[in-house]
């Protein structure tokens, strides 16, 4: 069954993310907003259904979010997570062990921007369990 | 006399642009949105009165703006004026003469981030005229 996804930013939603699918529970989809290599600043608008999140990860060249539609969470390991909503800025150092996701109740986007691109590399970690998640987002 | 800035987007506003203010034409605030230097990919969001513009000028980084509030033009020398309203994302390439700012009659907000930031320089040239910028934006 097709998802609709409702318009909660001036940016476009792109595809469904399959390629990232294994590493998220729930369905999220992803636009690319840039494409020119040389400025080595990827760039792309992700959209979480309610309740979306990605597992537990890190970037070995730290990343950028910008809230930009919807409520969403940042959680880093071992602190309490952060509320997000359009406006909402988050710098994530290189390694730092986290996720990001949609709030239980709301669509959620944000510009995600890979730092460091050029020795950048992502790795995945556990999926955030329902537990983990209740909690985070109880507030 | 103290300007009133108009809230245009969900970003911060900042404080008046006057270390870049002999670069521009007109009135701009800065506000930075991140801190991190381990990142390397400094962003600001910059807020311009109505006709405000910056010098034709080029990174040798290049440069990316995301429009979020208000109405602006992007030009190239050499081509037409873009249009940017939010969720305009421009991608400029290392090297490319141009000029960012405001529509004449609205405020306008750009999220500015430096491409390629460890080796960037920004090489300011003339300004942009009354006639060019009144050309520009005449569509």
């Amino acid at each position: 069954m097709e998802t609709i996804v409702p318009k909660i930013s001036v940016f476009p939603t792109g595809e469904e993310n399959t390629a990232y699918a294994k590493y998220f529970s729930g369905k999220s989809w992803n636009a690319p907003l840039t494409s020119n290599k040389d400025l080595n600043v990827p760039m792309n608008n992700i959209t979480f259904e309610p309740g979306c999140r990605n597992n537990w990860h890190k970037h070995t060249g730290g990343q950028i979010l910008i809230a930009v539609g919807g409520a969403g969470y940042y959680q880093e390991r071992g602190k309490q997570a952060v509320h997000m909503e359009p406006g909402t800025v988050i710098e994530i150092a290189p390694n730092v062990e986290h996720w990001h996701g949609a709030a239980p109740a709301s669509w959620f986007s944000h510009i995600g921007i890979a730092c460091n691109s050029q020795t950048n590399e992502n790795i995945w970690l556990e999926p955030v369990t329902d537990e983990e998640y209740t909690e985070a987002t109880r507030q």
